[in-house]
């Protein structure tokens, strides 16, 4: 909405209101959606119209009166599976000759011309009896082909503007980081409360070095709350009527979340011990020549029976040594950008030079403080850093 | 104003109009206040009462009709020197036979049985001549000796209500705490500029590793700035009508800030070198047979001059290596409380019942997430570490 | 070897002969051993003798003239499954009430009165046909459960010497910390490579940020085996004619490892990207209508071929998001003892007194510095951390 | 001595011989020398034949048969005030033309055309009558200018050979590295020991968090100490005969203190409070009318007299915040090359091709294990971070 208005206003073109088309059909059909933005990238030092092969970034392949064709490859896209529309933007800055990279649109999830090759998460049998809740959600991450697929007129917003690449793209990323401030704090939250469960079933919740180790969560979840209402309440009104979270503090806060979540897993498996990857199937529990033994084994804190405590140690495995563990971990640091493609964005934007004036005033190299520069920040990532961006995008 | 109201409600007291009174006065005189916190304390694992000498916490030594008499020292106080008033607060959670040491008063900065030892940071003269701005701001702490003293019952604002030791302890800390959040990203604007023109004096403020690092001081500042925005949005009204900041992000930021001021000034030696402690002093620049070579040697970058470029290391050497740096980086560490103050806060205060209700269920322990446990959280510190607690406020 | 021999010399037992009997059989018939020291351990705050359940630890329940009959649970222990012989020791300091918890002895892997509950780490078929190397190696752990198991006399190394339950507990566990300096720099070997071969396949081998994070693989490596020979270099000689490395080194090489494992499974993220995790599933690239799109997607680099490239990002998969992921970083944690346990062992025998008198003299304290202070450290665990020690051992 | 053997062996000059001679009169009169090498440098992204001043290195103005006429700035030269000798070296790679900065030699502390330009760390009068040994030690860095100065023949140890200039340079670099192995573990003692003193003056030394901040020097100190260990053990035969560290150990070893040197004195700061930076003066506590009650505050630990306690906060002050903090820290980081420099060395000499075909040969890529890969190293500092390096050096 924000970038269809941009372009409307500086190329004439009728996108915002398009836009607004179906965005009412949208809401009015209450149909969830999900962005696939990351391309399959190829050579990562070079732009799309650079590659070898023109599929690795998702482009136009002929324009028609009533809409396009699009063929190309879109990565790690997680929801994609179940969502009822996929909304397909650009993902990085772009230059002239990217022209026909630049496009977006909008499909419904079974298009024809679109394939979805599909990674599920778990790989287990849906609703088995006992499954504790914490199995029952999952999550799942596609490759999306598009093969010269038609997308009709309605549904484009984007078609060329390559001015707008960087712009667009940006537009989503740092949306994306801002939403962190809020869904990442919530990982914190079950991290806090298994790794806090486990020092309870071990006993050992009121030693020091625990009650330390578990106020890290609180630090890592609330700092990065606090970056996304920083990010509101200095939020800005864009010419469509949209209002847009400051990039600095969805930045931050992107990026501090990023940085800490392995360290995250590192606190529970501190505390919980070695257990996670240790504790037998349990088939082993309900063994009867075993189960009386085991049952005893497995009780470290009287205060838990010994199916509860089968249950926190099986938690602690579900969450800190499964196959969701790793994707947590690594949509953790990758998902919206990584630590790395914030510390690029806050090169770029990151107000250097006032505190570059502030420095030359204290020093007596100026004789007053000028807060205000003139300067114009760079208008594309400053480096080749660019090239690494957004391996996983959600 | 907040304890006072409390005081009242909860004794019968009439400290809240005692106090409003005094705050009127204070603010028709347009006066400057620094308060004094921070007690000598003495054998750090033993509470006041049970001190050898009684003067290691200020307190009561005599009841009257008029006001009352205290001993005792009071340390670490910045700002005493040239205060108008100054503000007198318990420093800790107190015990019932510690009623003589529930004490708080406000005195005029040269009263009469009070003694200030003061050490100023900078020993030089004030107003040099060519004096950059950095130096001319300093700052001094003081040793208070009440020896004594007498306090007239106007200016008396708690007189023995020992449950209320450690509700003003807090309400100091806490928001002193808060305002780290405003101040403290101030010093990390000074480095970060200080750093950055470094860099540029350098030559090399494009080179990667060096705008990576730039940008951690954008992740300081604006992640302290960020939780002092929340602590504000999620403040509540007292009972007094006073706001108070939200304490749990109070104190992450003000951790946070702690926790990263000594690797603040390792990144701006890192980006400066070492000439900020090998450079030679301002005289020899000024020696007739050496100022031709030395003008030559100082410039790096050819945009700067000889007189530019030996101001930009002479700040270096200010900000970075001089008796400015040691104060704010141990006042950085321990004012308003050391981060492990607000560890110990954290692990009082933070939620970690529902978020172990939540592993509960989603370890399919609990049917149902108890979101709201009807727990009582302690109502004291709980542990020995509050002996070693602020000594350094302010 | 060390500890009979001592046990001889301080009651006069005769372990030592009987213990060299026994190694000369192990080594003429080239057998291979694992250590059970780990014990369920129940209540971790409490000893073992004050245990609801004696069998959390293993423990000695008749003397016989031919033997003894020991049961109690032992837990995590890796190998065990395909070792020939099992040693066990006991896995802390004792009291004199934990006296029948004094106990070592060796058993045959299939011995009667003993079970094995085993965990292997990857749950498939031996040797699929294309199985890449790494997945063709495993491990696995497991819970050993001993019920009322007959332990031939000759086969007995200790029997109720309480006094020197914790030197065999920290003779196995300084070794293993020793060990680790050899055996956790090939971990980081495999992560190194992998995440440079993954930079390779990505393109972005040259960029900046890549090298300075793989060159932390080369800080972690080395300063672990640089630990280890120092370790070795300052080793002494037993009374029983055994060199043991120097504890100090040990546990300052260990504990790195163990604070870093985490993180360097961070740095493989960080530059492999999120395809570990969203990767299709091998069948998708053998489906006949997919593959044509797929082997163009998964190429980045042109000098990998679509088979080579799939491998790559396979091999990232099975290294940083499969199972073995998480026993690595489990157990890179807590094998030998985690970073928390030397923490304690350093609180205990590092040389902080000579430091201490370093000070004084330098402060003007003491006139001279002494620096052989006769202090005797501390004979056991100074504190309640004991308790929470070795959750997962080998 | 090695690299005038390598010259002699690669292009026939003579300079090994004439060293030895050097070295025998040096040896005979048992002189101190020094090393200067670290040049002004200028534009840190130019090499030396490339900057507007030719004295921002030193260079050779003109050949003579008897010697050679030199000028030029080196800067940061500590010990240059009292040495007896000061050898001469590059500080970095060198290319064809610039040939007349590829000169080594060394003059007597007071030749002619030879200034120093000094600063001394401690600004007080020798020998205070009190002062405590700490502050008796000090250190001094110089600016040194050539200025059309004559040396010698027989001290010229390099004379326009600027292939070697990247071997010279390093073989003084990594030598440096390695001996920080052994001087840096000095400065740990001392802040180690100064922490615990600090404790124990404070009461809070068995406390946990005290005690887990205390063993990370022991981890800081004994790491760095192994790295020299390996480093020796690992070490070669050049061919002149001279053993030569193993330069991987020595740069891991010195880029870990470089990088925890901030974070020592953090950890000081830490534990023993604020008091470093808020103490009175002295002469405060020899003034009669305040000398009763100041020496009644000072005391917190009852084991330590009035007249003890005050030095342990002397000694905090002096260590902790005075101009000799600041001289360890940013010596700490950038003497024998900073941090980042030690990752550019290992990014060129560590052996990721061996570790890369390991993970070749695990992910089934190589049907063997290539250990040895047939790859020469890159023969010159590999990117522009070369220009940054070595501000400080010794």
């Amino acid at each position: 909405m924000i970038c269809t208005k941009e372009m409307d206003m500086a190329k004439g073109t009728d996108y915002y209101g398009r836009f607004m088309d179906y965005m009412k059909m949208y809401h009015e059909n209450d149909l969830d959606g999900c962005c696939a933005q990351t391309d399959g990238k190829g050579d990562r030092l070079k732009r799309p119209s650079q590659q070898a092969d023109p599929d690795q970034y998702v482009h136009i392949v002929e324009e028609r009166d009533d809409g396009i064709i699009v063929s190309g490859f879109k990565m790690s896209i997680t929801q994609a599976a179940y969502a009822d529309e996929i909304f397909v933007l650009p993902t990085r800055a772009l230059m002239e000759d990217d022209r026909d990279y630049a496009v977006a649109f909008a499909v419904p999830g079974d298009w024809e011309g679109m394939t979805l090759i599909t990674r599920p998460v778990w790989l287990r049998e849906k609703d088995e009896p006992d499954c504790a809740p914490f199995c029952k959600y999952g999550v799942s991450d596609s490759v999306i082909v598009f093969d010269n697929c038609f997308i009709p007129k309605e549904r484009v917003f984007m078609c060329g503007e390559w001015e707008f690449g960087r712009r667009l793209a940006l537009l989503f990323a740092d949306s994306h980081r801002h939403s962190y401030s809020g869904c990442k704090p919530g990982v914190s939250d079950i991290l806090c409360g298994v790794t806090a469960l486990a020092a309870e079933a071990n006993g050992i919740q009121k030693v020091s070095h625990v009650r330390e180790k578990l106020s890290e969560y609180a630090g890592a979840a609330e700092l990065a709350f606090a970056a996304g209402v920083a990010a509101a309440v200095f939020g800005e009104k864009t010419s469509s009527g949209v209002f847009f979270p400051n990039t600095i503090y969805s930045n931050v806060g992107r990026r501090l979340t990023g940085e800490l979540i392995y360290h995250e897993y590192n606190t529970l498996t501190e505390i919980a011990g070695g257990i996670g990857v240790t504790l037998p199937f349990s088939e082993d529990f309900e063994y009867a020549p075993l189960k009386e033994q085991l049952e005893r084994f497995i009780v470290r804190n009287p205060n838990f029976t010994p199916e509860e405590s089968l249950k926190v140690w099986k938690l602690v495995e579900n969450v800190g040594a499964s196959p969701m563990t790793a994707w947590y971990e690594i949509a953790g640091v990758h998902g919206g950008g990584s630590p790395i493609m914030e510390t690029i964005a806050l090169g770029i934007e990151y107000d250097y030079d006032t505190r570059k004036n502030l420095a030359r005033y204290l020093g007596g190299i100026d004789k007053e403080f000028d807060d205000s520069p003139d300067i114009e920040r760079e208008p594309t990532f400053g480096d080749g850093l660019m090239t690494e961006r957004q391996d996983f995008k959600e």
